[in-house]
Parts: structure tokens; C-alpha cells; sequence
């Protein structure tokens, strides 16, 4: 059998700002491809969804030293790395049949052939409400990300006032919903940009949550957080991440998960408010979900975050994921919408023929 | 018995960025006070050396919440607050006698009234070299800082690689020490300013250390840290900090314990390599003494030093503090000799009579 033909969006220019979708330095660039037929033990499969996640804005930053990269950056000329959910279409693998469905790291591509042990069997349940694409959000790293933060690293517990912010997001918004409806937490607090969010928030079940783009923000937080809290998850450091460690109550821990609002800016800003630090004990822990995948503590998290679905405890409606039927060729741009801040829960890109 | 008459500092205008010593603006006031005569259980004492100390530079911030200070801050028109070694002259407790030596927050004073309970008895034990003054410096807070955050808070091992920044002053001098000759640590790495520093810090056991002053401070500290490192005591904050957020191993602990370098400043500048922090899993832990004093953790602590000290593997020698004879009028220009950076070891001021 001949080999699959494929297009495959690769690195072309790393940037070091803002990514660019056009022109002759555009960040990505498109080519055709043709696969070799699957070995033993490997499949070959044909991309569904892909999952956008801001960590993907570190893998190509532009001189990163790959030493101080939680993954090896992406390199110039290499295929674009994303998870992905995909179709099985030929398998020479016992472990996996024809027409699963399986997710991985594939990239964006629209077909791949993978070795079997990369791919992970996934099962949709249509009558708990999960379907394929949760397991790259509410019910994958996304989901497991909150977790990890939430429970793991900030110890969290129902005595606990805890922040989210990019809590409209799709690691925020399972972080609010696990400390309200699956902790008990006292009092959740989200953040997010603007009056739609606010409200999808606070549906989750946040106590209050309060929107960064309105002039009254820093007076809306503080208001908020009256007492101060024991727990900041955060995903957008910047500005909010220095405001809030004037808010953190004496020992006080911040879950360290992202940092989206610097990622496509120079180092601008930076944190001023340090002493707080000191001056009330705070604790900071970063984290990445991949150690809690290497050493096997996802696995039962995972089966947590399950039960929570099917006890209704977490919702993983249609409201907690925005997918977007994208064209391949458009599949930059979707996946540029992050940085805009346009998307609710967890944004996935379904790939159209 | 009339009261005994004393002069004493009282904090007159509270600074913002820069203490300042002479004028019409300055920071304190020197003031005649007549005390009291002590009451039931309590003591006259006469105030001998004053700890210097930058945590007292905090204290007396203007504008500064109370609620975000680990302790009150001095108010305006209050005797300036301070670690201090005294004589008791006249005794009204039965667990103290006159002649007895004593440490507490007695303050900026020639002689104070007090509850014999807020005073803690020393003994100074030439035959060890135990002198007085180290009981505010490497046997007291100072020793116990460097003890809590190298050990309790950052948890250093043997195996570890560790850095400490501000090397050559009261509490890093002690750090180092601790890591080298107490814990055995793999590599103990000081940062400190100016040859002579670098060279009294390197005699105290550190394997190098880096001068910050010279114009290859980036390079030489990128070197002597080349596979990272597990710890950083952090006693300066601002740019060191910065820096040595790109210098941590994965899963690097940081012992948050001072941030001189911006105490005097507005806030200018701030840590901007914050994604570090992520990527590699970086744990920051701010601390406070107070937490182990109170707790009575610092008790076994102390016993530690004090055997370490005995031991010969903490030197607690004329190097590691700076007596500074002082005239009374003079108290505060030698404290501000703290942020001059013009000490090594502990800066202690001795009242002359």
C-alpha cells in the first residue's frame, strides 16, 4: 500500500512576541507530505480534534534554551507538537483496532503513523455526557492540570478561600469547579475579562467572579478577597499575579500553572510585590502536569475527575469546551484565538475535510 | 527612687524610599525621656550593643499596611524598634538578678524599663569564644534565620549544590556556613560584593564565591552554577533573584528570607523571569523567624548552633560580626551602614557611654 499523503504545518520563523499567521515571516508554514506505512506495532491514524493549550507558546519560543524547558522546544522545520485525538485507520498493533479512537501528542497534521504506545485508547460515553473531546480537556491534561494545582501542589482544602483567574479558561474553569462543587471550598473567587465570562463563571458554581477589563478591578478584587485568601491558582501571571500576592493570607499558597498574559511580550513588567512574599510566608510551587503523568498520580486523578462527571459535581457540557470547525489550513489562526482571549473552557479545533 | 532619665530615638518621619539621617526631614528624632520606676516583676535595664538588622527597615515603612507586616509596624512618634543586649540594674522579678545579661526587643534606648518576662537571660562562654553580642548575631535570630531557611524551609541536603546571596553579611555569612561545614553540602556557592567579601566568605567554607560588583557577575555566576543548582538562599531579592530563578535546578527550592537590594527603592524593576518558575518547577517559600520562635521549634535549633559552634564548624570569631562603638547620638547612621553594604557578619552597634 502506498503511503498516506498528508499536509503538516511545521515551525518556520520561532517568534519571539506575538506569533504571526501571514506574510512572509509568518511563525508557520504549511507543507505536503507523504507517511511511511505503519511497522509493527504502530498505526496509522487520521487527526480529529486538536487540543490548543498555552503551554504550546513556550515549546517555539524564539532562542529558548532548551535546558530550561519542561519538554525540548519544538524546532525550526519540525512539525507543529499539540495533543490530538484521532481515528485509528490501519493498525499493526494487538493493543489497538481499526476505527478507535485515540489521543496523543500527534501534531498538527492531518494523518500520522505512530508507534501504538503513544497512543491511548479513549472511550466516549454519550450517557455520563463525555465525549471524545474532553479527554483533551475537562477529563485530559486540562482537567488533570487543575487537579494537579488545585488539590496536589496548593494542598487545597474546604476550609480554603481560593482565586482562579483565567477562570473562564479551560484549566480555570475546571478549577473553579472542583474547588466549589468537588472540595467544598469556603469562598471561590474567579478572574476573567469581561461581563460573558463573569456570569459563565459564576455559573459554574464560583461565589463571585470579577472582571479584569473593568476600571474598577483592582477595588472589585480587594473587595473580594476581604479576609484575603489561602489559595491563588494561577494561570495568567503578570499584573494579577502581582496584585494577588497582596491578597494571599499569612502562609498562603499559589499554585504556579501559567502565565499567559507574558508569554507573547518581551519581559515587560515584572513581579514587584516580592515582598509579600516573605513578609507573609507565602508559598509558591510551580508545576507541570507531565511529572504527574510520568509517575503514575494522574492515573487515579483521573478516575476522580470521572466520578466527579458522572456524580454531575463537574459539568463538561458543551459550555466548558468552544470547538471550532477549522479548514487544516486555518488550523494556526484557531489555535491563535487563545491569545485573544475569545474562547470559553477548554478551545479545540476540529479538523473539517 | 526617682525614674532614670534616658534618651531615646523615636521614628519622626517615616520613610519612603530612603532613610535620612540629618535635617529637618529626618527619619528619627532623638528625644529626653524620664522611665518609670520598675514595677513587680519587672526590670530597669541599660541597653549595651543593638542588633542591626534589614528586617528593621520594614518596620518603619511609610504608608505600609499593618495588615500585610509580620509585626506592627513602628508608629510614628514611637521609640525605634530594635534587638538589643542590656545589664539589668535593678531587679523587681525573681527569675532575674541585677548584673544579669539579658536580650530583647528593648529598642532604640539608654535604658529601658521592662517585664522580666519579655527579657531573655544569655551567658556568654569565653571558653567556647561564645561572646555576648552572638546571641543577637550567630547564636540568635541571625543564626536561627539561616537555620530555618537553609534547613526547615529549603530542606538542603549533602547532595545539594547551594547559593547564597548577601554571603558576606549577618545571616548568609552563617548560611554558608551551615551548608559547608554543618551539612556537608556538595557545593556551597556565595554571592557577595567586592574581592574582599568574596575572600572572607570563601574562608568561611563556600567554594567560591561570586562577586557582584564586577562586570562579569553574570558570567561567573552562570559558571559556578553550570548544572544548577537545588537551593538559593535568597537574602537580596531584585536582580540576583532574577537571575538565579534562570539558575535553579528542576524542582529547586528558593528560601525566600530578604529582599535588601529593593528595600530602599520604589519598587522599580521587579522578577521577570517569572515562566521559570513553571517550566522547572521552582518552590518558593517565604519565612519568617518569628514563626520558629514562637512555635519553640528555634529552641532545639539554637542548642544546634551552639554545639556547632563548640565543634569548630561555625566560627562565631571577631570576623563574623562588625562591633561598631557608637555614641548614643550616632545610633542611627551606623544602622544605615546596613544598606551601604559596608559590613561583614553581623553589624552590631556597641552604646559608648
Amino acid at each position: 500500500m502506498p503511503g498516506q499523503k498528508t499536509r503538516q504545518w511545521i515551525l518556520s520563523n520561532p517568534p519571539q512576541a506575538n506569533p504571526v499567521f501571514t506574510g512572509p515571516n509568518a511563525t508557520f508554514s504549511l507543507r505536503d507530505s507523504t507517511l511511511p506505512s505503519p511497522g509493527p506495532d504502530q498505526l496509522l491514524v487520521k487527526i480529529l480534534f486538536l487540543s490548543n493549550d498555552p503551554a504550546q507558546r513556550g515549546w517555539i519560543q524564539k532562542g529558548i534554551d532548551p535546558e530550561r524547558l519542561y519538554v525540548p522546544p519544538v524546532q525550526q522545520g519540525e512539525i507543529m507538537r499539540s495533543f490530538a485525538i484521532a481515528e485509528v485507520l490501519e493498525s499493526k498493533a494487538n493493543t489497538v483496532n481499526q476505527g478507535q479512537l485515540v489521543m496523543g501528542t500527534f501534531g498538527w497534521t492531518e494523518y500520522a503513523v505512530v508507534d501504538a504506545k503513544e497512543a491511548r485508547p479513549i472511550q466516549a460515553d454519550p450517557s455520563s455526557g463525555i465525549r471524545a473531546t474532553h479527554f483533551i480537556g475537562a477529563l485530559g491534561v486540562t482537567g488533570l492540570t487543575a487537579y494537579n494545582g488545585l488539590i496536589d501542589v496548593a494542598r487545597t482544602t474546604a476550609a480554603d478561600t481560593v482565586v482562579v483567574s483565567g477562570a473562564a479558561g479551560a484549566t480555570g474553569s475546571m478549577a473553579v469547579q472542583l474547588a466549589k462543587n468537588v472540595l467544598g471550598c469556603k469562598k471561590v473567587i474567579g478572574i476573567a475579562g469581561g461581563a460573558k465570562k463573569c456570569a459563565f463563571v459564576e455559573s459554574l458554581g464560583a461565589d463571585v467572579c470579577v472582571d479584569y477589563k473593568s476600571p474598577s478591578f483592582v477595588a472589585d478584587l480587594k473587595k473580594a478577597t476581604e479576609g484575603f485568601v489561602q489559595v491563588y491558582f494561577d494561570n495568567v501571571g503578570g499584573d494579577i499575579l502581582d496584585l494577588m500576592l497582596t491578597r494571599m493570607a499569612r502562609h498562603g499558597r499559589v499554585a504556579a500553572c501559567g502565565a499567559v498574559a507574558t508569554y507573547n511580550s518581551l519581559g515587560e513588567g515584572g513581579v514587584k510585590n516580592w515582598f509579600e512574599i516573605i513578609a507573609n510566608r507565602i508559598e509558591i510551587k510551580g508545576f507541570i502536569i507531565l511529572d504527574a503523568i510520568e509517575s503514575g498520580k494522574a492515573e487515579q486523578w483521573m478516575g476522580e475527575l470521572v466520578k466527579a462527571v458522572k456524580e454531575g459535581k463537574i459539568r463538561v457540557g458543551p459550555e466548558t469546551e468552544t470547538v471550532v470547525g477549522t479548514r487544516f489550513e486555518d488550523v494556526p489562526t484557531t489555535w491563535g484565538m487563545l491569545f485573544e482571549g475569545g474562547n470559553t473552557g477548554k478551545l479545540v479545533t476540529e479538523i473539517k475535510a
